[in-house]
């Protein structure tokens, strides 16, 4: 029986080679990651859905809480308001109807045979089902402003390829929806809400977000205009982190959200939404940081911050494992997520398995370092080691954490700074685009009628109009061109998830 | 202009009275205190479905957070499985979609006429969701145990009569499903499962739970036995704030989890699931502890724990409400979650806003407590008032919060100890149950054949059979009233939300 336990653990030991070109390669090194590090699990058995193992989920709660508190921080309160909207609540807004129903999941029956009077939609977004309460519990301007969020998922019957994190039909986001009593407020707060984004994805995962304002073909359906925060992954191609939609009085007028003025007269309320998609950013953060070896996870957000991994010369067993388990101790007290690895494996094993799932620091005690009363912290982005004396531990581990963040920062930095290419003819446009960068163009217009232009890019290229930065007032350089008219705007133009 | 805002505010200010009799007429009180608290708004237009508002969904995050790092701490991961479940794996399990089947929401199409080729349940509970992946996860002895939780929604078409938080047709859990080697592992695990609910609701939410074995008629579909933790609420009814259930391998055969042991064979695993209830609980929550005044929280839950109220006198407006501010920057450094009600409401009005909400401890601050450097706390519980010197004041605010909690411990218990009353025939169940309380009653079996008994109290009192207690090994002092049978346990009987 031992011999056969023996010849089991064997093969599970076995270290299983992982290596794609992320960047040649970028599909395989997805599907492959996914896999490796057990993000997602995508044999669910329905398409577009895919379950989240806890490796992914415990960072994206943390994520969750982070941007809870920031939102709190700015006046939202949460709110939970239900997963199923009737049918006529949905149709209230036009536009808005017309640019979800094709999506929308459709709950039509309870047990085998109790039709339901009305449909009922699972949330593709929420305003549908908070606007008519809304209506109800504000009355006054001194109700206002009045700003609540909620944390849920949300689901759209998307017919585009789907990839776990960047497309699906079920996905994980929090929504604020506030409302003003002028329009310069509200504008005021989709300025907060790209801040809000920023100061994220920025300060915790590490790479940069540009703030554009989508041309009206591609705004919210009932906005009167969107502002999107986007990042360029290593491929080229945009990922949308958040958007924020200012409504203006489009949704107030469908759904009766009013209040009496300090006239006492009665106005329509000015409305914004704010929608980050957490696990869609989640699949930024992985996709940006990772290398062939695996997952590289910033330091505040990574499951394990600290794996030990210990590393015994025959008879020195006991006195290494005696040691980690002083500094896992040590660690966790000083309030790191800390993991002392004190399986069967192999240290190669060991290195393998938590290199591939991410974990910035690890800790490496052998018989010298016993002796020495020394460590070594290896940093998972440098793939380099430190020797530590033990008493300088603590504030070694918060140093190299920081450090950590901060390398990502730079060379996500790096490639966003080498990613946009001015470009000043169709031709221009279309070689910058096959070589996975961004274009920045003089262009007509961002109203309906640059639409013309933008699909003839669409149609040569596969890249959008993606917008005009908002708040920089970039002076175009010269005349549209697609259509040669004069440019009124200088947009990004590039392939999305 | 002036004096129509004056006479808005006027009206505005009103002090609406609340007072509905909590025991003699708790539908009413119920209701009015969901709206007067702005805990849930019941206008969402689809029955069974409510909107939590901000001052629930705080809390309700908090018990979220407790719990879900209790669960950690006992060795569970957090995962998110998709809400939508494909209707062939629903059926796998005969018994336990004989269960659901009837409640199940089911997604048959999306947008205007896509009819998917097999339905998709909204999650009524996520074993026939999380299975099907556990059997491709689980390969040997070394993954096991194998913990999983997730914090989730489920929905489930309620044809009894629907109420906030108590019975709705969406609700909010955590789900933690476990698999085992043996059987022992997964009883301890039943075990575990009620001791974490014990120290939540017991420790946090402050009032008594006794844990009942179910009888075999109203165990979870596909168990082999499920325990309740349940409490007892101020009108004698049961509410049952977890359950667990052993399932033994029931699923296992259904699903395919399987390991292969030590000695190389392939055995199909022990399994069990733990549904706490949270939504719910917070109804028991401000159920068990409100009074005529509206809710009492107890201090760890509260939104905002200390509500400061200025009272200035003439001319001293400026120097009360310098005060207050210091006081909320003290309290809110100090860790506590404090709001400064700087409103032009009047004091009174004021009062009666919070201790309707349940704010555990009011700072007061007038003139006098100004020149003496004093404060008045005022107890939410006791509604009594005591004047502190300022330097003590944190010292104050902490004893004074834990002593909220512990008097409604103390209250609840009272209460829960009154509310079993032993009864050795028929007539005195039948009076007992009219008296609002629970019958312990010596009882045939909680085997299939103890139902017929059980039956006739439930049509005679609309009491239920509730269960025998875990672990305690209460024994029964007579035959059993209904059949004449020996008795072979104590069983607990109530009616129940």
């Amino acid at each position: 029986m031992a011999k056969k336990v023996k010849k089991m653990k064997a093969e599970q030991e076995e270290v299983v080679t992982f290596h794609y070109d992320k960047v040649g390669d970028f599909s395989n090194w997805f599907t492959e990651i996914n896999k490796r590090a057990e993000l997602t699990d995508q044999r669910y058995g329905v398409k577009g859905l895919v379950v989240f193992r806890a490796w992914t989920t415990v960072t994206l709660k943390i994520m969750y809480r982070l941007l809870e508190e920031d939102l709190e921080h700015h006046g939202h309160l949460p709110v939970i308001f239900p997963a199923l909207v009737p049918e006529s609540n949905l149709i209230k807004e036009a536009e808005h109807v017309e640019g979800f129903a094709p999506e929308v999941f459709w709950c039509t029956r309870s047990g085998a045979d109790n039709i339901f009077d009305e449909p009922l939609a699972l949330r593709p977004t929420s305003e549908s089902a908070m606007y008519p309460l809304y209506a109800l519990w504000i009355r006054s301007w001194r109700d206002l402003p009045f700003k609540r969020y909620q944390s849920v998922a949300i689901w759209r019957y998307d017919t585009k390829m789907t990839r776990p994190f960047l497309r699906g039909r079920e996905f994980y986001w929090i929504e604020a929806h506030d409302v003003f009593a002028t329009a310069k407020e509200a504008e005021e707060q989709v300025l907060e809400d790209l801040a809000i984004t920023k100061n994220f994805v920025q300060g915790h995962l590490a790479f940069p977000i540009i703030v554009l304002i989508r041309p009206q073909w591609d705004k919210f359906p009932g906005a009167v205009y969107t502002v999107a925060g986007e990042s360029i992954l290593p491929d080229g191609r945009f990922i949308q982190n958040s958007t924020s939609h200012m409504l203006g009085d489009n949704f107030a007028r469908a759904y009766g959200v009013k209040y009496v003025d300090e006239n006492e007269e009665e106005q329509y309320a000015q409305q914004t939404c704010f929608g980050p998609g957490l696990s869609r950013m989640y699949g930024a953060l992985i996709i940006m940081h990772g290398d062939d070896d695996g997952l590289i996870l910033p330091f505040d957000l990574a499951p394990v911050q600290v794996v030990i991994v210990p590393i015994p010369k025959k008879g020195a067993k006991k006195a290494v494992e005696a040691r980690c388990l002083d500094l896992e101790v040590i660690l966790r007290k000083a309030g790191y997520r800390v993991h002392f690895d004190n399986t069967e494996k192999r240290p190669g094993e060991k290195y393998y398995h938590w290199e591939m799932r991410g974990v910035p620091l690890r800790i490496e005690i052998g018989n010298r370092e016993v002796q020495d009363n020394t460590a070594i912290i290896f940093r998972r982005d440098l793939r380099s080691r430190n020797t530590i004396p033990l008493d300088k531990l603590v504030k070694a581990v918060k140093q190299a954490g920081k450090a950590v963040t901060k390398e990502l920062w730079r060379r996500a930095k790096e490639r966003f700074d080498n990613s946009f290419k001015n470009a000043d003819t169709f031709d221009e446009i279309c070689d910058i685009i096959n070589q996975n960068k961004a274009a920045r163009i003089s262009f007509c217009t961002l109203e309906m009628k640059g639409l013309a232009c933008a699909e003839k890019i669409k149609d040569a290229t596969g890249a959008d109009i993606r917008g005009v930065k908002l708040g920089e007032n970039e002076k175009p350089w010269g005349l549209c061109p697609m259509c040669g008219e004069p440019a009124t705007v200088v947009a990004y133009v590039g392939k999305q998830y």
